[in-house]
């Protein structure tokens, strides 16, 4: 059975594997200060192009967002995220059980708009019983979002823009980061993010580690006292270098966007191959994940050799279903399936 | 002036001024363990027909929202309510400030069906990765509604189904009840409420009180300790006799029913009176919010002599308003008000 | 029987009742905005000398307590207090429930001491692991304290002075602040809290109100956003104006200080009059909380007629025990309880 | 240099490092679902003599106390701990972050007494003003303690009769529960846990694993909807795997004890030698943690070669300071250790 339920069904890169076992004897202090973290911190400053970017590894990605959204808001506030958002739906209420209502909004394709922003202050700003709602405090966007489509780097410029007005966070869930910047026509690198977000994390979990998720905070006053929101979380691994030697590795010679561009290509392979076969698409992506509709005989069928997400229903006999790739999908296992694709396509 | 723009603008119905001045000097003992209290207790437990029921006194609406919520969930579970319920739109975030999402559903007309509840617990169930998604553990509804409409004892019955089908707890908000139970062709009492509900309130503040909302737990999990949670939240007021005359008066001689319906009459009085004059209606309510549509200049006009809450735009020309009537609103209030809206008729 | 268990077994003072009488059918806006709050607040800032002091009317103490802390401290920090502190031990861990951890040292008499602060500052801040450990945000201090002592001026400067060198907020609760300005000896007025302190409350419940406590704060970067904090921990009274009129009232013609010094003359009163009579005292007290040691025998004696809090067993043979008096102790029953002690003196 | 200053500064067992390679590009579903967590559950069963028990898998100890405690009590209940508690101690807080205060007691030499528990509970429920005080609803003890003493058998089973008798879950800490187990003289195995406790957990980081805790859930109340509460607290592994494969591991050819044993006899070595060299101890351990009392020249002159951790100040010419052992540490360091040890002895 090929896997492409989603972007974590194996263990890691063999490179990081390598370095893991190269490592396992050495000796070294716990809690992410030891050399390998430095070294991979030092690295991200500078792809960032930033030496005062304070660089942070947690183990995943929920505990990412709750460590950071905690740290940055006061008790009254709330963070926006589209209803889709990661945050909102599927993290079983961990930012409100830190004691933050997610403001949803509507989203478009998976994305929030500057102006949706700007109209949700604005509401909130001229309501005279202001005191009474929860008070926007932070925008959290994912890039790419939860079904793979992508900010421009004007889109993410204009909800900058409304951030610094109305005095918001910006903050990025870049969980599978790489997979969005592999993507063809994507213009946002890490410079941009660096400049543009007070705060925005690099997924590992999903693009090559073991485990793993990079913080990085541009902003003041969001980097003190970082590390205590870290162990209060639960999220300061004991062998903090751990996510070091990960992210050491996945910032050397260019291996995390090396690896990213291979699963957008075998994404692109699936996109391509279906589209001939004249499949339809729930929503357009250019990243690692490929959105289909496909009739429940056809379900059934594939998943005989395959396992992939059913996202929903579209209507009685049409479903939406997900497949993932990753850095490591194997061609074959894309060729097998359009090949079993063509042999379906009939099957309503 | 006249204030029109909710139902807490006066101090207390006088029989309560005057027991409080009575009872002033006397000395009892505190939190809610006095002689008062108890009297109080007893004839709310009378009105439900239960002496099985637990009653306890709290200060404010938010306040026991938040106690209830906190005491019944466990960490993962959510509340379902209408999205313009008020735990979901003007409480600040003090439900999740406790920890627990507002599983906000539609609504229609303020209210939530059987049927919505039933689908969401049945999609929460048959998704796979369910415990990445916050358990609906509670259902939270208010009657009458954020806009004055009415849940029918057949609704309520349905609802209660569903809830002890998927193991929900059914809470009901009474910050109104008295102007629901007043309002004509309202079908439930305070029986049908214990017997019904797991947990409701009884509200005082909007309904002749100073201040103060009787909560009725039936289900006995929910009984345990229920003091330690109003002291932990800050609801537990020192001299809690106040709360015990209160009720206690209220529950005199059916003081509170026979208060309500006076504002009641006032609502009819209101809505009849404008609807003679042609004046269209955002929305139908059969209790103390009457919600109407003005022009602009309407509002300008009408805003120098009353006070109400501009609700929200309807289209560039129309904004929905709301008056609200109390125990205290005067006949005289209600004929100048008919009287000047007369008057302004064809202001667009 | 006559109470002396505590300082809140009866009502209000009569001018209070009288002022709440009198403006019972006024309408005026909720939530603390109306014009009797105003003018309370302006009352409060000319005793402080401050008219840039932010001033806002809660309910209860333990609601006080919770939403000032919660609204100071980052989510990593904590709050020191000595052991015996209110809200270490008798607010049902409503700290804890907002996420904080008390910080609690030993205490001399219910007192923190600057340099036990400094101690305790140095020892977070020279652990080489001291972002496993919680951080000391905030200073606690009641004033009186629990056991009725208090602070000296020159005390309070130098805690300030340790608050200052470590960027801990300073924080004084003054539940029963009347009966320690009242007391002889006391050199700590409000104008010296409104400098020394960088929030602080005055009580009202304890000290001839129904119900309320006024936050002065002082600090700049603590006013912002208060008001959601209030009203997210469910303390905003919708009938806001019920504690501006008694507010209003206390500070009008000195009402509040005049009727501590009476609950303070009362204290003496049994002081002295025990003393005469050879009893032992637990601690000394300058204020309206007198703590003396009974026997069992002599315990069983005096509740027949009194009523009187246990607060601990001494040794086996002799118990500590707490009189209150009040505002409203009437100076005979002073005057009968001095006489029944008289005569079971000898009761072993 | 080599490191004592804990038991967690190599990487992992080599076992598990090949079995981690081996596995490494296998595709299995996420979040502990896979057959590597459900083998590893099963031997754990077996070891417990209890095929009832549940058993999750999480990546660290904080993570794991916060999750447990969070999952177990309910808003107004406190957990009992040791002063020196690891919850209370060195967590930055995490347990009241989630709403519960700690409710500690002096604890000797790290450990609680049936009698200490007995007497909280006691003076809990005689309070006539309970519900103004934190509810004891857990007690949580480590095995081996913060300080490397172990509770035997009987002490463990007269805690039990208590947490019975007065309805208190029994949690037990076994972040080292390896190097417990391997001590001389103890009498405690995973049967004996099964039946006493109603929640346990099995350390992983710091016995041969590069992270992980296993909780062994044994009461039924507990182990309903455990996964929501892992995910809420972002505890729960997209690659779940990892942790069954390395618990897999350790639990194959008894590999936990007989790493564990080798820590011991480390442990006992230095013990041993230090005490024929005449060196004093700060307290008696059993296990993989020894306690020397040093003079700031010896530490000096040892600092240069080896890390272990500064403990307490004993007197200003003595300091208490920390060994640890590990599966990992080499006899040679032990003796280079000790050889210096012997040529500083004299040194004040």
């Amino acid at each position: 059975m090929w896997r492409f339920e989603c972007d974590y069904t194996e263990g890691a890169h063999p490179e990081i594997m390598k370095r893991l076992l190269e490592t396992n004897e050495e000796q070294t202090p716990g809690y992410g200060e030891d050399f390998y973290c430095g070294q991979a911190r030092k690295k991200i400053q500078d792809l960032c192009g930033r030496a005062d970017a304070d660089v942070h590894f947690l183990v995943g990605g929920t505990q990412t967002n709750a460590t950071v959204i905690r740290a940055a808001l006061r008790p009254h506030q709330g963070v926006l995220s589209a209803e889709s958002g990661h945050i909102n739906v599927h993290e079983t209420g961990a930012i409100e059980a830190s004691g933050h209502k997610v403001l949803a909004l509507p989203g478009e394709y998976g994305k929030l708009s500057a102006r949706q922003i700007q109209e949700a202050c604005q509401a909130h700003y001229t309501d005279s019983s202001q005191e009474h709602i929860v008070q926007p405090g932070m925008v959290y966007l994912s890039h790419p979002t939860e079904i793979g489509t992508l900010y421009s780097l004007a889109e993410l410029q204009e909800i900058r823009k409304v951030c610094q007005e109305w005095g918001l966070w910006l903050f990025l869930d870049g969980a599978r980061l790489g997979y969005g910047m592999a993507a063809s026509g994507s213009d946002i690198s890490f410079r941009e993010l660096a400049e543009l977000c007070d705060v925005f994390y690099i997924g590992g979990t999903k693009v090559g580690a073991l485990f793993g998720e990079a913080v990085v905070i541009m902003a003041s006053a969001l980097k003190k006292d970082f590390r205590y929101m870290i162990k209060q979380q639960g999220g300061m691994l004991a062998k903090g270098r751990l996510l070091g030697i990960q992210f050491d590795t996945l910032f050397t010679d260019d291996l995390y966007l090396k690896i990213s561009r291979h699963a957008v290509q075998m994404a692109e392979q699936i996109r391509d191959g279906f589209q001939k076969l004249g499949y339809s698409f729930f929503c357009e992506s250019q990243t690692n994940q490929q959105f289909l509709i496909l009739s429940p005989a056809q379900i059934e069928a594939l998943s005989e050799k395959y396992s992939f997400s059913i996202w929903e229903e579209v209507d009685q006999e049409h479903i939406a279903v997900r497949f993932c790739t990753s850095w490591a999908t194997k061609e074959e296992a894309v060729e097998e399936l359009l090949a079993d694709a063509a042999a379906i396509k009939t099957q309503a």
